[in-house]
């Protein structure tokens, strides 16, 4: 088993969370802290409406050093102008001096509402004396981010004597409730920030950026990577590959906890003409609103399949040489429906996980896509949800 | 009032629609004829996956004539392979046959189930005698093609001293059940067929192909316009600005009957770098699932706006050069969120339709879109629908 059974935090790295008022209750401020400066990266949301957090990180990732990271949930700062900006500032600083560290070195993200000023009173007040409750069960700061989700994501493994931890919470690349993604990745291992930089970018091209709950981008994404090097140097190699599959797994999670959600859904595209089209054609399957309410309502209905290939009018697809299947199981030859055993694919249909592959038999390119089915809970969560 | 307050046919059309076993009880069989025959036009799908009578539709217009339109209901005739094209044929023959025409002047349209032969030999038995149903009210035929449509469509207006019909089915782009588009456009004015494809292009460039329910492209949607020049010559600007009123008019009410909805949506964005981004950004809105449960739950969330705008991430968008309004209220001015009445706008929201404004402020394009609210009723029908 490569992930722990019980996560924990890389040595020299703590987290709390706590209520900052926010939120009549629940948590909704959370720290997470390394001893020592930490070389890292972060990958931020394309949205051309960036929250202030995202204006300033894209500022301070260039240094390529962080000593924490803090976030609170219930407003996203998007929307809000200078006096955003000046808001995720604040919020920096207070963060820093409760840990002894200056703005620079402080990573800020904000999930909620959005074009509404942050209480940024609250959470000053909110994140003095949190230092003291700092500790190194990751579920703890996990817990401090959530919105939509309905359980705390965290996992870790060993890559040589390091320890690798991801925290993430949110539903995907979707806003719901405007429960943006945030997925934060630390370690102890020894590696210089443009390595991690570099094994970032190509980790979340396969993973989170193939994450798709509803197609809608959030204006708040944001994934980072600290390496503290408490723990000495490590294989790069062997790092990424642990990387890989634990940003894997992590999206599968997300996925799988989308709004409404009963099931993952994975989309498996190969023979395609080129990487690109195959990424394109995999997210048109898995953002498919047919294809999703097929999987929820256990319709092994192929139709719906070929109409989502066959939308990509600027990819190369030809029916006479595309294949599919559903959990393993042939349902097209050739861009013919087979005759497949109805029953016993809509029993497979109602398994947790649902695989559809897609062999397109026009080049050699491949790309997975993630994501899930689509209920009337996505519904009742998103209509039922007011912006005051 | 451009349109009737009753839909007829032009002189020399007429239509009928009866029950041929396809389906237990409803309507399934639809032919719509001209006494002489027509110039004539169509557009079909761009999906990888067309139906047989697609294949078949594009040989048979290319002549640019037509006598008679011939369209069954529950199985599309897609993904169907030699077998499927050479019922399209049979389906084609059996029509001309019933009228004393050829072959090559029936345009055949099937919608329903992908994957499956068409039960051609219930088609041929059912066109037998047709043609003594045949009258002039279009909304016989419009009838005879519904499929989830919540009630038949059709519209007819004058230009000069000629008559312009529409009838029209489905519930956009989309193939809910697959709902395909289906749109037929009859005149008795006189107009050669290069001049009629040039405006259904044109025309349908605004309207049907500005349409979404739910972004999923079917593999049967087709458009056609024919004229059997019986009422003589018209003003071909005057013509063209009707039938681009009539499309529009049948483009809104396809949204609005898209299944599930409750609200016609039309996005409108000006201001644009290009045509090309304007459309772009329109669609976006119209089809993003955050939007459309803001519309459904009556909630003026204008933080979901401005995220379907920025995810356009190709697209010129400056934040702070971006106006919106939610019917007629200004709700965003330079990116940021207008402190506007918020009772207000959640009143004008319960409205039938909702008008989504945006004005970007980077060049002059504009483009308007439009579609629905996504509600339960969506899932409903499309998680519960069985392919067999």
């Amino acid at each position: 088993m490569l992930f722990h059974d019980r996560p924990v935090l890389p040595n020299g790295f703590r987290c709390a969370s706590r209520n900052c008022g926010l939120k009549p209750q629940a948590r909704d401020l959370a720290l997470f802290v390394s001893d020592v400066d930490a070389a890292a990266a972060a990958l931020f949301t394309r949205n051309h409406f960036p929250g202030a957090p995202i204006v300033l990180g894209r500022e301070t990732i260039r240094a390529g050093r962080l000593r924490a990271i803090v976030a609170n949930s219930k407003c996203s700062n998007v929307a809000t102008g200078a006096a955003g900006v000046e808001n995720a500032g604040r919020m920096a600083a207070a963060a820093a001096a409760e840990i002894g560290t200056t703005a620079d070195r402080v990573l800020v993200s904000s999930t909620g509402v959005i074009g509404v000023q942050l209480p940024i009173e609250l959470i000053e007040r909110g994140l003095r004396g949190m230092s003291g409750d700092l500790q190194a069960d990751p579920l703890v700061g996990a817990e401090g981010i959530m919105t939509t989700d309905t359980y705390a994501k965290a996992l870790s493994a060993n890559v040589g004597s390091a320890t690798v931890t991801w925290v993430a919470k949110g539903s995907g690349m979707i806003a719901p409730n405007m429960a943006t993604m945030l997925a934060y990745i630390f370690t102890d291992a020894a590696l210089e920030a443009p390595a991690l930089d570099g094994m970032l970018r190509r980790v979340a091209h396969e993973t989170f950026n193939m994450l798709s709950v509803d197609s809608d981008t959030s204006t708040s994404d944001t994934c980072a990577l600290l390496a503290n090097g408490l723990a000495g140097s490590v294989d790069a190699v062997a790092f990424e590959r642990v990387l890989l599959a634990g940003c894997l797994r992590m999206t599968e999670m997300l996925a799988r906890d989308g709004e409404g959600a009963e099931h993952l859904i994975r989309v498996s595209v190969r023979g395609a003409a080129s990487e690109l089209e195959a990424r394109r054609i995999a997210r048109s399957v898995v953002d498919s609103p047919l294809v999703k309410t097929m999987v929820h309502g256990a319709d092994p209905n192929v139709g719906r399949l070929l109409m989502a290939i066959g939308k990509c009018v600027d990819c190369t697809v030809r029916p006479d040489a595309t294949d599919a299947w559903i959990n393993g199981q042939q349902v097209v030859t050739r861009g013919q429906r087979v005759d497949f055993d109805e029953a016993s694919v809509r029993r497979t249909l109602a398994a947790d996980t649902v695989d559809l592959e897609i062999a397109l038999g026009v080049g050699t390119a491949a790309a997975t896509a993630y994501g899930c089915d689509l209920s009337r809970g996505y519904i009742d969560e998103n209509a039922a949800y007011y912006s005051s």
